[in-house]
């Protein structure tokens, strides 16, 4: 068995997420890391892994999957036996709603607090400047979405059901590195949403994520 | 059996993935129209559906879902056995670059896809001015990823195998409103690109989609 392989590096939000649904099912795996600075994901070797020259990429055994989203899903259900559960294990209703809810993280959420990551931490990371304009405006998108939230995790504990799911998991990568920016303001000031993030940053998973992030 | 609705209209993107997908699948629905331009989205009872304002929502018996890439597996999943498979009975190699392609549809094609349509066919629509540099940027976008498409399109007839899954059916909206423009070049000068665009455009499933829509 040749092992599980994530190419990326911990800081990069996208492999965030597969490392955190790795350490979520409790799967062995090697971290191979890719020099981002020399270029070497949009060279060969790496652009066979993904075309689109992004990190991460994953392979298992003879297998090879790119997007974050979808290697999470593929960990979270070939390894469904092992470790945490992943997809609440409920009726078809809740299976519909971690669909949606999935969706929701991938069209709604993120495109909003990606780009408001970006804005106020990795700017400053490569040495560009904060654009406040920009700042505002995604703030102003991310409260409308947020207080979606707020409704929601009144009904459920997490968003797709009272279970944690990888539609909750999907969320860590960008909250983790807003809630190190004045922007926590907009999480912490909605009693639910706050308890929410309060609860899945504080999973052992998660916690071997941020210590990985640490070591480089 | 309260059978399913479909609220949405047939010239919006999102609810036309939806329709798709019903169509493939042989099922019988109610369209129940939604008074956009009446900010009817915006305001009970609709957001009791979506609470994000937007359309579609489905309900299925007492199963309401939202996001029309969710509500469009979930009618490829509990349906599986009507119509048309939306997802390919293959391996698991054939299961996972389904999720992959899936995701390419949502994160890599769509951003830059659903604006290019915005600028070039919904802005006349409602009365406002295409933008040529957004336009140019949009395009010199879509190019990149749309060699890879060619390459992967020279390895198998569709994205994630050889047969029509669900990661073809979603780009099935945009590349519609696309190639009523001169935006359709991009997809005719490559060859598998085309070839693969003519494929999917010519399903009847497809045929019946476009047939509502002019009904309008
Ligand atoms: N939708 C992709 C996004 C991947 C992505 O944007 N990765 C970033 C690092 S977090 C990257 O490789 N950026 C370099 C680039 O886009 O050229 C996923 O979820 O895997
Ligand atoms: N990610 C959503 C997008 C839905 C969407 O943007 N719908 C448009 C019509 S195609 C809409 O309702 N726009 C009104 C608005 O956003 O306020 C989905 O796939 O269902």
């Amino acid at each position: 068995m040749a092992g599980i392989k994530v190419h990326g590096i911990p800081m990069s939000t996208a492999t965030m997420r597969v490392l955190a649904a790795l350490y979520e099912k409790e799967l062995d795996f090697d971290l191979i890391p890719v020099d981002m600075r020399a270029g070497a994901h949009k060279q060969e070797p790496f652009l066979s892994l993904n075309p689109f020259g992004q990190i991460p990429a994953l392979e298992d055994g003879d297998l090879t999957l790119f997007e974050s989203r979808a290697i999470a899903e593929y960990i979270a259900e070939e390894y469904s036996e092992k470790g945490e559960k992943l997809f609440c294990p409920g009726c078809k209703k809740v299976k519909a709603a971690t669909k949606v809810w999935l969706q929701v993280e991938g069209q709604q959420f993120d495109p909003i607090a990606s780009k408001l990551a970006f804005e106020r931490v990795f700017k400053g990371m490569f040495g560009m400047t904060t654009d406040p304009a920009a700042v505002e405006e995604l703030e102003g998108k991310l409260v409308k979405v947020l207080d979606i939230y707020e409704a929601r995790l009144a009904k459920s504990e997490f968003l797709a059901c009272d279970c944690f799911t990888l539609a909750d998991l999907n969320h860590l990568p960008a909250i983790h590195y807003l809630m190190g920016t004045d922007s926590k303001k907009l999480f912490e000031s909605r009693p639910k949403v706050s308890e929410w993030v309060k609860k899945i940053t504080a999973r052992p998973a998660w916690a071997k994520v941020v210590e990985l992030q640490k070591k480089q």
